[in-house]
């Protein structure tokens, strides 16, 4: 693991989105240098949303970072984990915000996960209609999924993320020295969207990755720094095309129609949204291989680099029926017709509906008997 | 009142947002009327939100009407007022959409007045992250002010309109006809939103209105069309330069802000939104004239005719202490200190701070004593 370091820039990704565009700094060090947030938005008031589990471990130094910035620097934490990403939690926001008379120059920052990430970003959507927010995200799905994108939600106890905003942080700062707390099965859950990167849109990384897997699990920096810089580059590419997801966004849901009907299906925390994604693409590929889209061959290629990341790749046993219910709520359906991402050929990824029959299929070969 | 008719378009007023924009029908008998609809978005799944006061006159009226638009279309009422313009309520609609498995592609309908409106608004703009909406207010507070600008929001406990979002909808249409079932008192505060665009931008509305008081009183169709009409088109042409509200936009809120201490002050529902605005304005009047901005002549031309609509013109016992303090939690202050929309010359507005101690004097003078 990476120990502490002096501050070190590795890598600047800016994301061009017009007036929404904003920089992502990735290096080591960063969360402790006042220099790292100089490009955060000017404000008297300041609110790092984090949850109990991170906020022992960074709250402070960030708070000590900032200091030179904002006059009054807040800290809220809520309680962590994917089953309290629920409108109670968001309100401790909305709560933490009024009680201090926050105005709407107030800075959010949100320093976490996913979870942290994607309540802050909603929370600073609606607060007074919008006010803005810099992303510090301390686990790898965060870095290379929700640093881009400006998806913001909150679930719905009928379905995953059903409430939320499409808002763009003003700044983003991966700190990878703070990967080096991360629990070794929430750092393959990242990984798992890192190498979903590849079959949808970037074979070189797909070979990259195969090469550096054993890197990667080790966290070495400069494997983690290309993986997270490349994450972000693909998926600034794809957003930068269809910043609302009218049509080539959806692409960045492979394995997340088939993963969020597992999440949903256990009850949220049971499986780790990483665990059920990356399932859910070899499902998505066992699908594209049934459609004649890819060869058995590749379909076998990722599932065993899913398994070198030390990820699930056999799916619980919900049963066909549930599997198809659940999917049939999922954002991408249209009048109750399922859209899955499939692979229409390695390195490329497209939208579409499939044969009931086929997904049964799918499910029965790749999920555990119910 | 006027009587049931045959749809009649009266005016159209578009609303220029760039990709955003939308047009306003204003007219009599539009409700019943499919052609009035054939500007709404396509879909195979609408719902309807409305309260449980407006359901029962109208809901099933435009269900009729939609028809032939949508394959099925779903009715939730929510309960009526203010007081449940919260999040709770909110949900109301999530579920009702998750329970009729809707997809993004589905249109919501708010029937009924502002509230309904933004909490409706507020629904879309989150719900998958945005689907659209029409606006159909039945209210002349509705018509006049939030068929334009695309503001939604709920309340929290500790402020009003404190978390919403921008969100336009597609089409809004305003049959006067269902002005005619408003009770005196929601239409008398409707008219105080319809008085307010005259001493912020166009004193020939004010002239026109102390003229026509009586007959909009009367709610005399061609009285009520020309002030619904110039209403939308001032609020259009305030919205059209600044959207999200970063400058001018916070002229529409003269009044508003003594007017949201004065409603939060004494328990949402006790005052209603344009009474407390209406007396909101003849403060803020008061206040610009202690500022030396306008003569009191002015002051006592715009209380007189709010007098004459019906509006309360002395604010409640709510003593200067307690409204300092909920002005300082209003949207426009920044770090503590509150910004008042004042009158700088008769028919224009601006923001700006004003001593404590001259809103005291002001307060002391407008409101009961405590």
């Amino acid at each position: 693991m990476p120990a502490a370091s002096t501050a070190s820039v590795l890598h600047q990704v800016p994301i061009e989105l017009g007036d929404r565009s904003y920089p992502i700094s990735i290096g080591t060090g960063l969360l402790d240098e006042p220099a790292t947030w100089a490009g955060a938005p000017p404000a008297a008031h300041a609110l790092i949303v984090t949850n109990t589990t991170v906020a022992p471990l960074y709250a402070a130094r960030l708070q000590k970072a900032l200091a030179g910035r904002h006059k009054a620097i807040h800290v809220v934490a809520l309680p962590d984990g994917e089953a309290h990403k629920d409108w109670q939690t968001l309100n401790l926001i909305f709560d933490a915000l009024l009680e201090n008379a926050s105005d709407r120059k107030t800075v959010l920052y949100a320093l976490g996960g996913g979870v942290v990430g994607d309540m802050t970003g909603f929370a600073a959507a609606s607060y007074m209609r919008g006010i803005p927010f810099v992303q510090v995200p301390t686990t790898l799905l965060a870095q290379v999924d929700s640093s881009v994108g400006g998806k913001t939600a909150i679930n719905h106890p009928l379905g995953k993320n059903m409430i939320g905003a499409f808002y763009q942080p003003r700044l983003v700062v991966c700190d990878l020295d703070t990967l080096g707390t991360l629990p070794a099965r929430e750092f393959s859950a990242g990984l798992a969207e890192v190498i979903k990167y590849g079959p949808i849109a970037d074979m070189p990384l797909l070979d990259w990755l195969e090469s550096n897997i054993d890197r990667l699990v080790a966290r070495e920096t400069a494997a983690l720094a290309h993986a997270v810089r490349r994450s972000c580059e693909i998926k600034a590419w794809v957003v930068g095309q269809d910043e609302r997801e009218a049509g080539l966004r959806a692409i960045l849901n492979f394995g997340h129609t088939f993963g969020h009907a597992i999440e949903s299906g256990l009850g949220y925390g049971q499986w780790l949204h990483g665990e059920a994604v990356g399932c859910g693409m070899v499902m998505a590929l066992h699908l594209s291989q049934r459609l004649g889209l890819v060869g058995m061959d590749f379909v076998e290629r990722v599932t065993a680099l899913l398994r070198k990341a030390r990820l699930p790749v056999v799916g619980p046993a919900l049963g066909a029926d549930r599997y198809l219910e659940l999917m049939r709520v999922d954002k991408k359906a249209e009048a109750g017709e399922i859209k899955f991402v499939v692979i229409d050929r390695p390195g490329s990824a497209a939208v579409r509906a499939a044969p009931d029959a086929l997904v049964r299929e799918v499910i029965a070969h790749c999920c555990r008997p119910s």
